[in-house]
C-alpha cells in the first residue's frame, strides 16, 4: 500500500466550511503533519499563550481531506497507525479563565484569573519519554510517553461550521488519551466527502486534562481511512484491540458519561444480540467510564467495554482488524 | 498478630446514632462478615427486590465498630487484606426509578419504569471468576471475580446520622471497584471511636454501576485499622502499592470530579512541596479520572495518581506499607 | 382560636434526633421566635462569621414541636400567618468557601476564598423596608421588607438526621421566597408526630441566593398547623391565594427543577383528571421556574402554576383556605 | 420615523453563513413577518412534527439583516416595538426525545421516546387571549397571550456557523419570555453589520418550556434597531422599563444561573461604581432567577435585576428609553 504525504500549507480552525486540501480513496494511508495547539508560537516559558496567541490562533487542524465517495449516513474510519512528535520538546500551560478549577467563561466565580504560567517539556522519542519540570521549585519527573492526538473531526451536519475548540457529535476536539496509535477512530459522515481534519497532538494527557492543556507537540502522523456505508454512529467511537470504546461530548460530566454509557449498551446489544435489559446489566459490571476532558466548550466522557465479553464478534465487519493490518505492512 | 472475629446479630442502615458493636485498639485485624445489599433476601431470578425487599432493609453494613482512642481530626486507615464472597452465588437487578439510565427520584422523567428484572451469577472462588447469564437470550460470559466493597465509612459530623445508600465526606455508599484487597481506605474521624461500618459487597462493579446495582454478594472480609493523630482528610482517599486514590461524592460526575482532582493537588502538593500550580500541571498530565457511581445519592468519582510521580515520598508516614506487611502476615 | 406562645429555651441544629420542644393539637396556632443563622452572633460589620460563629452555631432552629396525632404518610399543612423581624437591623455577609459564585467544599477551584465581609441592614417594620448600605463607596438602597423563612422542615424518613443547612424532601433550608406569610407548606409526615422545626428569618432575599446569605433577622412567626390523613406529598409544597407551588432540592439546577416541574405536573394532573400529557402541555406553557437557592449543599428549584387554571378545584380539600381565614381571625 | 417592511423570501436555518437579505442604517423600525417554529406544516393535531417536518425545516428565521457600520465589538440593540401573530391558531406539541423530562439525544434513558401529541390553541389578538384544550379529556383553558420570540440573534464569532436551535453567546434560541413587547435586547456585534436574523415566535410560554415546545405561531413583528460602539456584552442582555435582564446560555441550569448572576453583578457594579463584593451583595437581595428553557441544546437562565435599585441609572446612554420612544412614535 503507497502512503500519501500531506504538508499543509495552511491551517484550518473550524470543522466545515473550508473546501478540501487533499482528496483520497478510501483504503488510503495518508502521512501528515499537525501543528500544536498554539500555533508553534508558545516556545519557552516566557511565553505567555494570552501574549503569543489569539483565539484566532488557537486548536489549528491540518485539512479537510476528502474521502472519495463517503456520502452522509456512512461511517469514516479512521486508522490511527503512528503518532510521532516532531520535536524534542513539548509546552503546556495554564490559561487565563479557562480550565477546570478555575472561574471561566462558562463556569464565572467572582475570583481573579489564575496565574498564566507555562511548562517546557523535554521530549525523547527513541528513549519513549517526556520529562516534567516544575516552575517554581526543583522537581522533575521522568513521564511515558504516550502520543495522541486531542482533536479530530469531519465536517458537521446541517451547515454547521464549528470551531476547533469544541467536541460534539462530529468529533473535534475529544481530548482522550484513548485516540493513540493503535486505534480506530468512527465518525459519522455528515457531508459528502467527509471532511477530515485532525490537530492537538498531545505527548500525553491525563483524564480530564483539568488545566485545560495537555502537553502540547506537533506531530507526523500516520493514518488510514477506510468507509462503512450506512453504518453512521450518533456519536464518535472507536476501538483497539481490546475495547470498544464510546464517546459522549455535552457539557456536564454527567450526561457526558449518560452517552457514553447508553452508546456502549446499544453496540453491545447490536453486536449480540442482548436485548437492552441484558445489555445494561453486562456494561453495568464490565464497563469503564474514564473521563476524557472537562475543560472544553463540551466535556468528554469515555465508555471502554473488554472485547472479551463480545464472544468473537466484532463490529463493521472487522473494519479495526483490517486497517491495523494494513498498518502494519506500512511500518514493515 | 491476632484476628479478631466478629459476627454481627444485627445489620446498620445508618452511618452515625448507633452505639458500637465491637471495640478494638488501633492496629487490630478484625475478620468480619457482611450481607448483600438485599439483606439476602434475592435469591433467585424470581425474588424481585421490589417485593421481597424494603428500603429499610437495604444495604446493611456491619457494625460499628469503635476504635479506641481515635479522636476527631485523626484519620482512620482501614486496610482491607481480603474480601471473599461467601456463597456461590451473588446477585444483580435492575429496580424501578433506580439507576443512571432511567427516571428516578432525583432526575424524574415522565416515562414509566424500566422493567425489574434479576440475574443470578454463578460464583466461583477458586476459579476467581463470576459468570453471567443472559435472561432474554442465550448468552453466557464468564467474568474475573474481582471483590470490593461498596459501602464502607464512619459516624458523620455534626451530628448527622445518613443513610447507608449515601455517599459523601464520611465515605458510605462509594461504590468504587478501587476498594478490593489490597488497598488502605483513610476517612475522617468525626466522633471518639470513629465507629466504622461496612458492607455492601460486590464480586464485581463496572464504573458507574449504572443499572444502579453491582453483582451483589455476601463477603467475609478481613481488615486492619490504624489511626493517624491530626490527619482527617475532607474526603475518603484510597491508596494501594500503584496509586494514590481520592474520591468526591456529590451529586454531578462535574462537581464530583472538581473534587477528586482537586484533592489529588493538594494531596501531591503536600507530600512534594510542589506549589499549587505545578501540581495542577502534573495532575493534569498523569491523573486519572474513573467514575465509582451515577446511581447513589450522591455520585461518585475517583482520582488515581500513580505514585511513580512521587520520588519515593508515601503518605501518612508508610501506613499503608505498614499495614499490608501486616496483612501479609496474617495471610502467612 | 387560641395562640399557643413558644419560647424556645434551646436551639436545634438538625433536623430528627430530638424530642419534641412543645406538643400541639392539629389545628393550633403557634407563635414562636427564631434566631437568626447566626445565633444573633454578627451584630456589625465588624463581626466577621467565620471568626464569631462555629458550623455547631450556624442555623437554628425553633423546635421540633409534635403535631398530635400526626402520622407518617400524613400530609402536614403550617399555614404562615405573619412573620416579624423583631430588631431594628438585620445582617448579611460573604463567607470563605460558601456561595454561588466562589470556590466552595463541593464544587472547589484552586482560587483562594473571595474576602469575608459583612453588611448591616436598617430595618423599619412600620415602614415595610430594609435599607442596604453599600461598605466599599457611598451607596444607600431602601428596598421592600419581604420577611420569610429559609429552613422550616420535619423529622427526616428512615431514621436519618440532617443538619439545618440542608434542603430536602423533608424540607429543611430550603431558602425561597415564597416561604412569607400568607402562604401554606406542605410537608411529609416521616416519623409520628411529625416534629417540625423552623428558623433562618430572611427579610428579603433575592432568587439564588447568591452570595450565600440572605438578610438575616431574629423573627417573631405565628403559624396554624394541621394534618390531612395519607396526603403526604414526594417534596414539600406550597400553596397561596395565587398559585400552587412545588420545590426540588438537589444539587444541581438542573435536576431540581426537573423534579419542581415534575411535581407540578404530577399535582395539575391529580387535581384536574388531565392526563399526564396534557398537565405536561398546559404546565409548560403557564408554569414559573425561580430559582430558590444554589448555595446550599443541595440547591432548590420553585415551580409555580397560576391556580386560575385549575377551574375552582384546590388542593387538600381546600386546607389552605381553612388555614388562611383563621389566620386572618387571629390577626383581628 | 419610516418603517422599512420586510417579507422574506426563504428563511434561514444558521446564524452565520449567509448573506444579508436586508440592509439597514441603525436607528431603522423594520416590520417583518417570521413563521413558526414547524415552518408552519404543522397545522391539525393530526400534523405530527416527526411526519411533516424534518430537521432541515425546523425554526427558521428571517433574515440575515445587516446593520451597516456596526462593527466587531460594538453592541447591537433590537427593540421590539410589536409582535403580534398572524393567525387565529397556534400550535404546540412534544416530540420524540425532546424535552426536559424525557430521554433525548444528549441525556439518554433506556426507556422509549414518550407519545408525540399536538395542540391546537385558538388566538384572539383582539381579546388579548391563547385557549388551550386538552386533548385526552374535556377541559379547556382561557390564558392571556403573551407574545414573544424566542430565537433572535446575530453571526456567531470566529466564523461559526451555528443552528438556530441553538442558544448561546450570540443570541439565538434563548427562548425567553421576557423577549416581549416593550423589551430591548443587546448582543454582541461579531461580524460586520452584525447579521441579525429572528423568528420562533410563541403566543406564550412557561419558564423552561418543558415539553420543548411553546405555544408556537408565526408573527408580524416590528423592530428598531441601533448601534453602540464598542459596548459588545459577553452574553445577551435585555432591558424593558422595570427591570435590567441578564441570560446565560450553556447546558445545565446551575452554570447558566452563574453567567446570568455574574452579569447582573458586573452590569451593576459598571452602573454604579459598587465594587464586585458590594455588587454581588445587592444582586442577592434582589436578583431574580427564572429559568428560560432546559430543552434545546443549551439551556437558558435569566437574571433579572429591579431598576429600582439603580438610583436612576441606566445603561448605554438611555438607549432603551430612546427606542422605546421611537417605538412609540410608530404606534402612533
Amino acid at each position: 500500500m503507497d502512503i500519501v504525504e500531506f504538508e499543509p500549507e495552511q491551517y484550518a480552525f473550524t470543522f466545515g466550511g473550508r473546501p478540501p486540501q487533499l482528496r483520497v480513496e478510501p483504503g488510503t494511508a495518508v502521512t501528515l503533519t499537525t501543528e500544536d495547539c498554539f500555533s508553534g508560537r508558545v516556545r519557552s516559558v516566557d511565553d505567555l499563550p494570552s501574549r503569543v496567541c489569539d483565539l484566532s490562533t488557537m486548536n489549528p487542524v491540518t485539512g479537510p481531506i476528502e474521502v472519495i465517495g463517503a456520502e452522509p449516513g456512512d461511517l469514516l474510519a479512521v486508522h490511527f497507525a503512528a503518532i510521532t512528535p516532531t520535536r524534542d520538546w513539548a509546552m503546556s500551560s495554564t490559561f487565563p479563565h479557562f480550565g477546570a478549577l478555575t472561574t471561566s467563561h462558562q463556569t464565572p466565580m467572582l475570583h481573579p484569573a489564575l496565574e498564566e504560567r507555562v511548562w517546557r517539556y523535554d521530549v525523547d522519542v527513541a528513549a519513549g519519554t517526556v520529562t516534567y519540570h516544575a516552575r517554581a521549585s526543583e522537581f522533575d519527573v521522568v513521564l511515558p510517553l504516550d502520543p495522541m492526538h486531542g482533536t479530530v473531526g469531519v465536517a458537521p451536519a446541517g451547515g454547521e461550521v464549528i470551531s476547533t475548540l469544541t467536541p460534539a457529535a462530529h468529533g473535534g476536539n475529544l481530548d482522550t488519551p484513548e485516540l493513540r496509535a493503535g486505534t480506530t477512530l468512527y465518525l459519522p459522515v455528515n457531508v459528502p466527502g467527509a471532511m477530515l481534519s485532525l490537530g492537538d497532538g498531545h505527548c500525553r494527557q491525563g483524564e480530564s486534562e483539568i488545566c485545560g492543556v495537555a502537553v502540547e507537540a506537533a506531530m507526523r502522523t500516520t493514518i488510514v481511512v477506510d468507509v462503512v456505508p450506512g453504518a453512521a454512529p450518533d456519536w464518535p467511537r472507536l476501538e483497539n484491540d481490546d475495547f470498544l470504546i464510546t464517546t459522549g461530548a455535552v457539557r456536564g460530566l454527567t450526561d457526558a458519561n449518560r452517552i457514553a454509557q447508553y452508546e456502549l449498551i446499544g453496540w453491545l446489544a447490536d453486536l449480540t444480540g442482548l436485548d437492552r435489559l441484558d445489555a445494561l446489566q453486562l456494561v453495568s459490571q464490565t464497563g469503564l467510564a474514564p473521563v476524557g476532558n472537562m475543560v472544553d466548550t463540551n466535556f468528554t466522557m469515555i465508555g471502554k467495554l473488554p472485547v472479551s465479553v463480545l464472544g468473537g464478534r466484532r463490529p463493521y465487519d472487522g473494519v479495526h482488524a483490517r486497517l491495523r493490518a494494513a498498518a502494519g505492512q506500512l511500518a514493515g
